[in-house]
């Protein structure tokens, strides 16, 4: 079964702690985990083609509901072949389902029982999604993986506010479910709720394993409750989840943030850190985090990054990128982030070899002793 | 002497008519004729890496001394070991001399018999461009072609102003010769002025000559006088210059231009116009001219141009290409600009091949008539 390409499988190969190794079988292809996921919000990784993508080694990417439902349409990247095809990615794509951007960029929102009507940040036109349009959406653009529909809770909130949006969600969790139209190699997650309430998480947690999800991710965090926060929920929510499926931190984060979560468990991650970083000159490296566009750079002839198999690290004195950002040269932006890029995705498959090899907890601690001044210019 | 690579020598191949099939050898490696040259101004080629740069089939790039002179530095740039390593181009790297920028960019600008004071257009501040420092810049460059320094007359001109200026780019031109370091494989070209007055071209190109240079380039042209009366001074000025250099026409053109002039005699082209068109959705094809913004794209699955071999054509429907416009994603101007050069690139090797089977007419006729609607919607 787990070896079948047609069906959507979840093995761990090795755990260390509550760290696993494993990897996930899809109808596009087998994703190794734990995996970080480059954001393609709108069908691209900004400032990546999608042979860079792959050259970083990111096996799976993500797309958004929300962006694509809008522009260029559901319906239009279905008759053009689907989203692998419409950005040459044939490998597996994680969809967003847009509860996120719609509470975080559409205008004038009104929630209901049934879903969400808003309006279009690009040109103001009334939309609706409900956890079946969110899934028919989704299985249009041809998702591997298809995120349940659900409400982002807003930080901070009351444990009354927590516990109502948690409930919406997990209604929507269960109408999600039920659109969903399962094919061989295709998966949908559903998405913890609950905010910072741990009998909150719990209750998610239990809701979306009655359901039955092919697996779990954990929402509603790293949205301004502190590293320290987010952790305690995981130390309490991850060993909840069913052992047997993947575990999907969203929109998480920095390198150490990603560490921490590995340790305690999670396998999947998304964030646009790495990307935007690297449009504003911010670089994530063996030494920590460089910001480029700062003077010290401007006579470095080494690489940015020694321990890096990217072009910016092997065809490029630092000065060049120091150059580019200062003179607002889009091949910065283009370099710095697949560096950063391919910083996450060695991180990743460092955690992985470390994982099998039974000493995360060694690597974890030399990884961020390296990181000397992590935040000393950035 | 032709077959050694540390010589700086150009060879013909074949001829059609005046046009040239050649191939020029420096220390950076061949060159084959007629050959266009990707606009690198400030030691990137807008919005492609080195690598996607190569992948067009480009052999040798543009970069400018006004440019580089000003950011990063020409001292620093020889300090980080050259602009070869610099912007991971070992190949070939013609630099222009800055004084066409010094016309169109610079601020507050005082020409004299000597060489030009400018203001930066970055930051203010004061410079002073002279034949022997064009030329030592270059040097520090490590540019494996080096410009002459000239003043790019004006447009229009009397022809008191033409002759005053093209003699003064002479006194210049013997300047840079004499202030030109020679070394194997290197070489020094001569840039022709005179405006559109085929008297004063000549006696430009009779000035140069005597002077003697590693090739010849002819400037001041598509500066607003039109396609006519370019192409009338390349017929009388083409057959001045010596047959055994190659002959550089500097800032031309649209592929029509590039067809017209190789007819004509010219081995090598430089022009802002395949990226800066690749930047705002202007596409050069197989059938002409494309605006990828237009709307009859938003549905089109089939490749921008099917006889092309880069990524935007062979890995994406148009739909995508016209979505990463209208979404205002790095990602279009990156693939179109990848397109454009890779046609580009296509259409002075097809020129080449025609040349050397003897039915270059055949091709330039057979090519403008593919392009049914040239301008229709761009």
């Amino acid at each position: 079964m787990d070896s079948a390409v047609s069906s959507f499988t979840y093995r761990t190969i090795a755990t260390d702690g509550l760290a696993r190794a494993g990897a996930i079988a899809t109808a596009h292809g087998a994703v190794e985990t734990p995996a970080f996921m480059p954001v393609g919000t709108t069908g691209t990784v900004k400032a990546m083609t999608a042979d860079a993508v792959r050259a970083t080694g990111a096996a799976i990417v993500l797309g958004n509901t929300y962006h694509l439902m809008l522009r260029p349409g559901a319906e239009r990247i279905a008759a053009l072949g689907g989203l692998h095809r419409f950005m040459d990615w044939p490998g597996p794509i994680l969809t967003d389902s847009g509860g996120f951007q719609i509470m975080s960029l559409a205008k004038l929102r009104k929630l209901d029982a049934d879903g969400v009507t808003f309006q279009s940040h690009i040109d103001g036109a009334t939309h609706r999604l409900t956890p079946a349009r969110a899934i028919a959406i989704q299985h249009l653009l041809d998702a591997t993986i298809t995120m349940a529909l659900d409400e982002c809770t807003q930080f901070p909130a009351t444990h009354d506010q927590a516990r109502a949006s948690m409930q919406l969600s997990m209604r929507w969790a269960a109408a999600s479910r039920q659109a969903f139209v399962p094919r061989p190699g295709y998966g949908l997650f559903g998405i913890v709720q609950g905010s910072v309430f741990p009998e909150l998480r719990r209750a998610s947690a239990e809701a979306l394993t009655e359901i039955g999800f092919d697996g779990y991710a954990i929402g509603g965090l790293a949205v301004g409750e502190g590293q320290a926060t987010m952790l305690a929920i995981l130390d309490t929510t991850v060993p909840l989840l069913p052992h047997d499926r993947p575990r999907y931190l969203m929109g998480v984060g920095t390198p150490d943030d990603l560490i921490a979560a590995v340790q305690r468990g999670i396998d999947m991650f998304d964030c646009v850190i790495p990307t935007r970083g690297g449009r504003t000159g911010r670089a994530f490296t063996t030494h920590g985090i460089r910001n480029l566009r700062n003077a010290r750079f401007a006579d470095d002839a080494g690489p940015l990054d020694a321990a890096c198999d990217c072009p910016a690290c092997t065809r490029h004195p630092s000065a060049y990128l120091h150059h580019l950002f200062k003179s607002a040269e889009m091949l910065g932006p283009m370099l710095l982030t697949w560096h950063n890029l391919a910083y996450y995705q060695r991180l990743m498959r460092d955690m992985r070899a470390a994982i099998i090899a039974g000493r995360l907890h060694e690597f974890a601690a030399a990884t961020r002793a390296a990181w000397q001044a992590p935040e000393d210019d950035a």
